[in-house]
Order: structure tokens, then C-alpha cells, then sequence
């Protein structure tokens, strides 16, 4: 077990997702929340013990550290986990150009799903008139 | 479709985890990550319509609209779809006591996964010496 995780690896819930643990990433600077990846036991591990967010991806099927490749990593600041234990939130600082997701922007939530008259003055996603 | 959602349903992409979108419930006011849920198609409907947080129960298979029983109802103001269209982030209004979790913490992620030395001075979940 690495060092770095006061945590019983075994007190996870890896089951209710066959293998995954939902992880959301939330950026420590003003909470604006990024994205949302998947994390095997190993990613989880080495996301722990790197202090770097790794994700497993279901499409390549294999371990990736976001932002390898960019710059744009997210360093860990704090990680937490919920009351059933089958869902971790993650505090991260981005590196590089601090854009999160590949099309370009900060975070990956981007498109509102709410018509402007119903959405608050916080919604800042552009939206159609109607469709 | 109901009215309030500016989104054509068929481009959420349900099929990665077998009908469920992930949904993450963030407070509005503060930007604190409450809970993470899931929503099949009829749970999201329910949710644009009503304004009003509903998931789909994995455990129980079925509906349930968080804190109807309770009153901590979750009152949607904004709601985003992520890059993928996989996940949601559901900005809410916490009604009642505002209490989220079923253990009386307003957010369900309470439990730190690194050892004190590694964590920010933000991380104030209780945390143990060694294990």
C-alpha cells in the first residue's frame, strides 16, 4: 500500500461499478468542478502515491495520467471520499495552461441542458433561443 | 420532451454505463461538491421538469426524488452536460436543513483518503495518525 493514503484500500466499494470508482475533479482555487473520470484500484493507487490524477480509461482500457501530455496535469490537494465509499472527490490544482478538458476550456461541462428562462444568472453556457 | 430542457435527449450518451448518466450535485452557493447520483433517461426528464433532483436508485431499482421524504430537496438552478455528454452537473439549492447526507453532514464527501501531511490546509475532515 503506498504511503500517502491513510485509507483501507479494502473499505472501498469497487464492486458496485465492476472495478470503477467514479472521480470527480474539482479545482481547489474556486471550486469550479472539471470533469468527472473513472478509477480502477491501480489508478486510484497511483493517483494516491504520485499525487497526480490517473484515470482508467473504458475505451483504451488502460491506466492514463490526465494531462500527461498536455502539461496540463492535475495535482492533488486533497481527495475524499463519500458515505458508501464508491465515489472519490478530488481537489486539484491544473498545471500547464489549466485547461482541463481537449476542447479547449477549463471544464468539461460546457453545455447547459435548461432553457435560458429557467437557468440561473450563473449559467454563462451559450444557449439557443429555442429548438 | 418536456419543456424546460433546451437539449435533444438522444445526443446524451446513455449507452456507456447501461442507461445511467452519472450526476453530480453541486451547492450554488458556495460551490461545495454535495453528492454524486445517477440518472437513467426517465430520472433526468423528471429531474428538467420538476426542477427538482431525481435519480435512479441502482440498489432499489427505481425513481427516487432525493429528500422528498426528508425535505433537503435538491432545487435545480443550473444544469450542464460535460465534452462527452456521459455525465451531468446539477447546481442546486439545498431546501429543509440543508443536510444532504444521510449521516447529517451536508455533503456526502466527509472521509479524507491522504494522511494529513500530504493534504492542504483546506482538507478539515477528521483525520487519524497512523493505521
Amino acid at each position: 500500500m503506498n504511503t500517502k493514503c491513510d485509507f483501507d484500500f479494502e473499505a472501498f466499494d469497487f464492486q458496485k461499478m465492476n472495478g470503477l470508482l467514479p472521480a470527480v475533479v474539482q479545482a481547489s482555487s474556486d471550486g469550479e468542478v472539471l470533469m468527472v473520470g473513472f478509477m480502477n484500484r491501480e489508478a486510484l493507487q497511483q493517483t494516491l502515491e504520485r499525487g497526480y490524477v490517473t484515470f482508467f480509461s473504458r475505451t483504451r482500457n488502460q491506466l492514463w495520467m490526465k494531462g500527461e501530455s498536455s502539461g496540463n496535469r492535475l495535482r492533488v490537494v486533497t481527495a475524499h471520499t463519500d458515505c458508501d465509499r464508491d465515489t472519490l472527490l478530488l481537489r486539484v490544482e491544473v498545471e500547464g495552461a489549466g485547461l482541463v478538458c481537449h476542447r479547449g476550456t477549463r471544464s468539461c461541462f460546457t453545455e447547459s441542458v435548461l432553457r435560458p428562462e429557467t437557468a440561473s444568472p450563473r449559467n454563462d453556457a451559450p444557449e439557443k433561443e429555442s429548438r
